[in-house]
């Protein structure tokens, strides 16, 4: 599809990305590029790519495509090293969880012989670094666009093609819309894990060891987005703050509210609210988005010899 | 190990022991009562015993234990309704997710010349009925007992080997600190499952469709809990209602202080707080209580093909 595309990031996402590049054959030359020599070294160890340089403007000279795969606070810095080095007809994109700040921090810096076109892979796991990449990551999940006005067709077809053959979906969406979406289904979900496992972390009446040995019966299913990177949910944080407080604003009255009907002994409201939200899985499953099994599935990953 | 067990209630933990109690070969007669003749018909189908009835009294007689698995709330008229009927000697035992309001439900009803010792598995998935339940589900889950004063020790080491057999690890506290620990542990994620689930449902700015299409990025995770059973969990709130409101309290003063760093921008504290949860999930998988794969092995269990 490309003749050279350029990585600059090689974690979770940049990896994963390398990984899925080599096995659909999307590239003739993949270069990469990452801050640390430590992450370089490993990427040329797991073969990742052709060619590696901890320079972003060395890697992306020559590249058709350039995927930017850092941390969102430091895609301006980034976009301000590559600018000079981008080819012409180049496109350049991105893959960051939140989508106005990246744009305003990027697109000062991106000449107008390239195409700028800003994207956001919703595909994840807790772990980072090139190790923790696979191939498979986007299969059958969302890479949400947020093309800025003017954007030519081509590139965004283009850009489209290469995503689809990732094994994803496409959509596209206006910047704000994306990232108040996201605030909700992603940005608000983590920092409430976090919050919850942090609370636990901190009592005094229930020891740490308590916690740990009974988390099987609720608490272990937040412990996953709370183990996630605190670099990319600090980032996250900092540049999706409007959306962010927005949500937090309607969770916390939310909660009040239910916590209201827990002092006052109102069991028909705690029971109306219990049960709205039980359709909201099924539909998740229904979409193709989630497994159908009990538990996650814990079962099954325990005690192998039952699968169907 | 026993010549007659009763099992009144046959939902998820109910069926779960029947299916235990039977691979096991735990006793020579099992007998189970439940309230709707509907369930019931469904559990002489699966074939989950030896006896059925909707009368409760009807299947506790000649019992040497009784196991009650109803919602907490309704424990009281459980008990109240199989006293006259207990057999001499017999072990009473429940499953309850809270202990004080059990046992105060409870334990004025039981006769002297019964042996009642209040027990909590703490093992279940997000589907009730019947059909939910299976053998394994005790395995390397822990049983908590809160036993009253005076409770006969040969009673509580035979009650012990029973859960052992079922596969279940063994402790044993008192019932104010059973309900506090558990108020962390389970009660507060599912509140606040419930809570953020029922947040995004009522959003306008986002759409449900949205919020299910894009949910892979974190939202998912939460619903798995907040589609638990209502009654069960109404139930639950409004009988661990002190232990409860402290909890919520302590996630709420927290959430208001990391919403204080979003707003104002403090990155390092943002940082500080997503690090030290990380060390949590670490924890719990190495005490065997979370399988060891990224996002929950959800990878794994959609490309079967992939597992080791
Ligand atoms: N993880 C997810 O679930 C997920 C999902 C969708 C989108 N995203 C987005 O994808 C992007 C990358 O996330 P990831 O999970 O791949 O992260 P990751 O595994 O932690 O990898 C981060 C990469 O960015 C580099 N980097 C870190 N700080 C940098 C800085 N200040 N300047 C330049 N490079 C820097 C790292 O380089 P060194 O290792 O060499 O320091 C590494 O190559 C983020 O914007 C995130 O919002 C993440
Ligand atoms: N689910 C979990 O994850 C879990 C884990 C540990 C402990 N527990 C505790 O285990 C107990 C049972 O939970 P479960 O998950 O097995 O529930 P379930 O699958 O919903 O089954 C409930 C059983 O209780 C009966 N029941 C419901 N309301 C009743 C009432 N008012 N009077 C008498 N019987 C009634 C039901 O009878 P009909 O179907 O005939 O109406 C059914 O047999 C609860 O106390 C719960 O707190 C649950």
């Amino acid at each position: 599809m490309f003749e050279k595309i350029a990585l600059v990031g090689i974690g979770l996402i940049g990896s994963s990305l390398a990984r899925v590049i080599a096995r659909e054959k999307l590239a003739r030359h993949v270069s990469i590029s990452t801050r640390s020599p430590q992450t370089l070294a490993r990427a040329q160890e797991l073969g990742l790519g052709h060619s590696y340089s901890t320079s972003a403007a060395e890697a992306v000279k020559d590249a058709d495509l350039v995927i930017v795969s850092v941390p969102v606070g430091s895609s301006g810095a980034v976009a301000e090293e590559i600018a000079p080095a981008l080819k012409s007809g180049a496109i350049v994109t991105d893959v960051g969880s939140t989508k106005g700040s990246v744009i305003a921090q990027m697109s000062p810096h991106m000449p107008a012989h390239v195409h700028f076109i800003p994207g956001h892979p919703l595909a994840g796991t807790e772990k980072s670094g090139p190790d923790a990449g696979f191939a498979d990551l986007f299969q059958n999940r969302w890479c949400i666009f947020t093309p800025l006005p003017g954007t030519d067709p081509a590139a965004l077809a283009k850009l489209s093609e290469f995503w689809l053959r990732c094994g994803s979906n496409i959509d596209t969406m206006d910047p704000d819309h994306h990232d108040m979406v996201l605030a909700i289904v992603s940005h608000l979900p983590h920092i409430i894990a976090y919050n919850i496992v942090g609370t636990a972390d901190d009592l005094q009446t229930v020891t740490k060891s308590e916690v740990i040995k009974y988390s099987a019966s609720g608490f272990r299913d937040f412990t996953r987005l709370a183990a996630s990177d605190p670099t990319m949910w600090r980032d996250v944080c900092l540049h999706n703050k409007d959306a962010i407080l927005e949500m937090l604003a309607r969770f916390s009255e939310d909660l009040a509210s239910l916590q209201r009907a827990i002092r006052w002994g109102d069991g028909e409201k705690l029971f109306d609210m219990f049960t709205r939200t039980r359709a909201v899985r099924r539909s998740i499953i229904d979409a193709g988005q989630e497994i159908d099994a009990p538990d996650f599935g814990r079962q099954a990953m325990v005690h192998p010899e039952k699968q169907a």
